[in-house]
């Protein structure tokens, strides 16, 4: 039997989740009438893309148009409208009013559905002078191409020094790409870290990958002004921090954040969450009958808190997309939340995440303790392995105690894979018990027969059960201030020599503990330690057993430690 | 206060399970006596990276002693003995008797608790000849530099041909360095593909991987016989193949699975399983008192199937020792099975599996489905993605309609990280709607908005909602010749042109169905395939809503034709 539709659906904004939508839709609906908007000239582009291109490891410009508007007819018989922008929706009578920008002429078009996938807009702050020409935002391929446009190089006005404000996902990105392309490049963040979902000494591992390919990074450092150089006539801005330091950039990039592009939602009655996202019922309905919306602009559940917050990336407004499309076809599915997983590359180091961070549980007022550990990305003993700095967070107290909260990695390699079999089990609601029991892939080029996830959730599993008590790389500047702590080194002298940690502590290499014990003093805390946590963790037990009273484990030890905010400050 | 213990633990074997038993013990019970006994003169070394020690890729052979006697004793303050059997056990007196290798005397030793962490040993069918001088099978460190010494490479006598029997784990990375040696390799396995854990059509890449680097494989030729060669004092042997065909092997590598080494706790009187392993409780107690027993040798629970069957993995082992250290200590610990997730590496590409393949599924009476797909590693449009073959499967009836069952992928990068992801989905009971949910981390650098996990969910879904039917690589013969059916080929002709699936097919590319759909009969079952599937889905979803009453795609399309073995058979 042929199948007759009725709908005629309008998406508002052709990238990400738009596109997604209009796909899905089309193969669960041949005969559906589907118009995808698009204020810019390019549907479907790789927004993610872009910086990549900047920095010219994307050569050809055309492989960032996933489609373009005959490949979208041709394949999914849609109908694609650039350079078109819907300025009015009447809700009730269910009909647009759509400018053609290149003309300025409107018209009107009904809909039984609309589809906001408005996305989100750079956020711009009311510095002054924020808008001087080369202060350049990355939304889009027409900003992409400004931003080439503007940087010349190859010729005779190319710009040679770059300040890029924000040091978020675009901005560490673009930090990286500006470098690569041989720019003075300055990365200026107003908090006291980069990275804002990561935990800041997983955060300073990435600043110094950064430090350490020549990207000056200056934090806790607001932007006051952007002013012209001393110069009038050169090209670009002086840019001034609020601590009054003033630096030259031909270029400046602002990554400071993104907002939900919601001016036309509001217009058209759309209920706006406090923070100015379109509030969304489970199937991606918005409040106005016959409206939905979906990616960037949406507030999305966070399962782990159960509240909303706002989640800018690509992977969850392409499901939701689909997902809204099923639900326009009556499938009734439910969007179930985002858990925030995310990477950023930084030459040639992978910062991964999922989940919550300290200060969103602190937020949150859930209890958790978390574990850090440095395992190898393969068997140690196969050539190639590197170190990767991991971190778990999971809940401490109440009845869900163990269950796994979050996750950070970073490392050259086995960093993303590590997080996503974690963000799996995060999905799953598994807790650290189960992280050790889990079975993952392994031969020696590969894996390791205890893999890094298995030994996050030992270690965890040995806090819960309270085999060990450990401290944090916070603690550690007042537990070495404390007359009653003894800190206790258990290195071996050769290592303690070449990477001291605190001249007051005592050193007896682990191995020898059980014929030294005896001096150490058992009147005071104990504070072990060595270069990762491991051996630190085997002298707390040896001590533990031999009747010292408090004995608590440096997690994570010297190698959390050294890549701290705390060592960098000194 | 101080611990006191009466534990003496004694551990027969000091590989993986064994070590892993006493490192954990020593931290619960800082005053157990804990001896190892190991035949061989090392303990806790590397057996998984003995391949590439032949191979040359581990150059240092000390770096695969994990421990040496010494800093066992040092570290965790275990008695290590090696080169010394236990030859008998006394169950009821609590006592075994242990023999000197090196000198023959014997003494014994009481327990309060023994382990058994045998592990397996190379099976050797009576195969004629199996025992001749150059036949050599890798189990330890010994059987290591046996067949170091056996290749004298860089001597007057270097072997330039081997034979490697049986197309395992083993076989497989021996024939990979061996190759990388030099070395003219052929690799035989009786069966009629490598690699059993796989699915024929992932076998069959691994396969090509081998043979585009020079390995021969000869597939569905049991042995049977090793003769002297012609010139009966050269070294090596005639390798005599069932259907007689005959060749030359200067080495000859014996891979041909491993059976658990239980004939001492056969005469312990431990309770063996029809398969010859040692049969555990949840807490790896055997039946008798007081003796435990992990790793290669005791039969597992596989969680899926709900039976019992026999895994030989590192990862498994390790996790067995720790967890009847716990168990000693009155942690009262329960495994839950294994999965069986393992990997290969072979010259550059991995091949990763968990849990069930299609074989595994259809003995245990489960009703499943599978799709295949070829997504790539990371985001297509930036550099160095490549692609991924991959596979799950799914059950297709009952109550757990959805639920996944087992994966397997192969690919140069992202096989294995992807495996992993889908082994924890797995442990943890999610299906195939969880999959398509599932957020994991993107950048363009490693990984994609929709993950290839992503897809795999989303496709299975619709082949669970009848939103898309499929038929498999193994109907394509059939389906092919059947006068019935209508075979669709919706790729551009240039593809067609340079790939051609079968004279018959028609050809229209996707683009072109909606305007000529006419040309399709409507009396026939029509098979839509494309490339690698997704335009073939597109093609039936269109058909089936035009009114074709029955539509089929070739679910993994040419991508998966021609990894499998009916592309090699032509």
């Amino acid at each position: 039997m042929t199948h007759e539709s009725n709908k005629k659906v309008l998406v508002i904004g052709a990238v990400a989740g738009g596109a997604s939508m209009a796909a899905r839709l089309r193969r669960l609906d041949e005969d559906a009438n589907i118009i995808l908007f698009e204020k810019g000239p390019d549907p479907s582009f790789a927004n993610c893309g872009m910086p990549y291109y900047i920095g010219g490891e994307i050569e050809d410009r055309s492989k960032l148009s996933v489609h373009t508007p005959k490949s979208l007819k041709d394949m999914l018989n849609v109908d694609v409208r650039v350079l078109s922008e819907i300025i009015k929706i009447d809700g009730d009578a269910q009909v647009v009013t759509v400018k053609e920008v290149a003309t300025g002429s409107e018209y009107t078009e009904t809909y039984t559905e609309l589809v906001f996938s408005v996305g989100a807009k750079p956020f711009l702050p009311p510095i002054p002078g924020i808008d001087r020409p080369g202060n350049l935002s990355l939304r889009n391929l027409e900003d992409m191409d400004k931003i080439v446009n503007w940087m010349s190089l190859g010729k005779q006005d190319a710009v040679k020094t770059a300040v890029v404000a924000g040091g978020g996902f675009i901005g560490v990105e673009m930090a990286e790409q500006l470098r690569v392309k041989g720019l003075q490049v300055t990365l200026v963040e107003a908090l006291p870290q980069l990275m804002a979902p990561l935990d800041p000494e997983m955060a300073s591992m990435v600043q110094h990958q950064l430090e350490s390919n020549g990207v000056e990074v200056i934090l806790n450092s607001p932007i006051s002004a952007f002013e012209p150089k001393a110069d009038e006539n050169a090209r670009g801005s002086q840019v001034v921090l609020n601590d009054g330091r003033r630096m030259d950039a031909d270029v400046v990039i602002l990554g400071l954040g993104v907002r939900p592009d919601t001016d036309l939602a509001k217009a058209a009655g759309l209920k706006l969450s406090p923070r100015g996202a379109i509030v969304v019922d489970e199937q991606m309905r918005t409040n106005v009958k016959n409206i939905w919306a979906v990616g960037d602009a949406v507030e999305v559940r966070n399962p782990i808190t159960g509240g909303e917050w706002l989640v800018a990336l690509a992977g969850p407004a392409n499901r939701q997309g689909r997902l809204c499309a099923d639900n326009i076809c009556g499938k009734a599915k439910a969007y179930k939340g985002t858990f925030g997983s995310s990477a950023v590359r930084v030459f040639g180091v992978t910062a991964a995440g999922t989940g919550m961070n300290e200060r969103g549980l602190k937020m949150a007022g859930i209890p958790y303790a978390c574990v850090h550990l440095h395992p190898t990305s393969h068997a140690s003993y196969y050539p190639g392995s590197c170190m990767i700095a991991l971190k778990i967070l999971f809940q401490s107290e109440g009845s869900d105690v163990g269950k796994l909260l979050g996750a950070q990695a970073v490392g050259a390699d086995g960093a993303d894979k590590a997080v996503d079999s974690l963000a799996t089990a995060l999905q799953a609601g598994m807790n650290v018990h189960d992280l050790a029991d889990l079975e993952l892939c392994y031969a020696p080029p590969v894996g390791s027969a205890k893999s890094p996830i298995n030994l996050a959730g030992m270690i965890a599993q040995d806090v819960l059960d309270g085999l060990v008590s450990i401290v944090q790389w916070t603690d550690l500047s007042k537990l070495a201030e404390d007359p009653d702590v003894h800190l206790l080194d258990v290195r071996k002298p050769g290592e303690v020599a070449q990477k001291p940690l605190h001249a007051k502590a005592q050193n007896i290499p682990v191995q020898e503990l059980r014929a030294r014990v005896d001096e150490i003093p058992r009147d005071k805390r104990i504070v072990t330690f060595c270069a990762s946590g491991k051996r630190g963790y085997f002298a707390a037990r040896i001590l533990m057993q031999r009747g010292f009273a408090r004995v608590d484990n440096l997690d994570g030890a010297l190698a959390t430690i050294h890549a701290s905010p705390l060592m960098k400050s000194k």
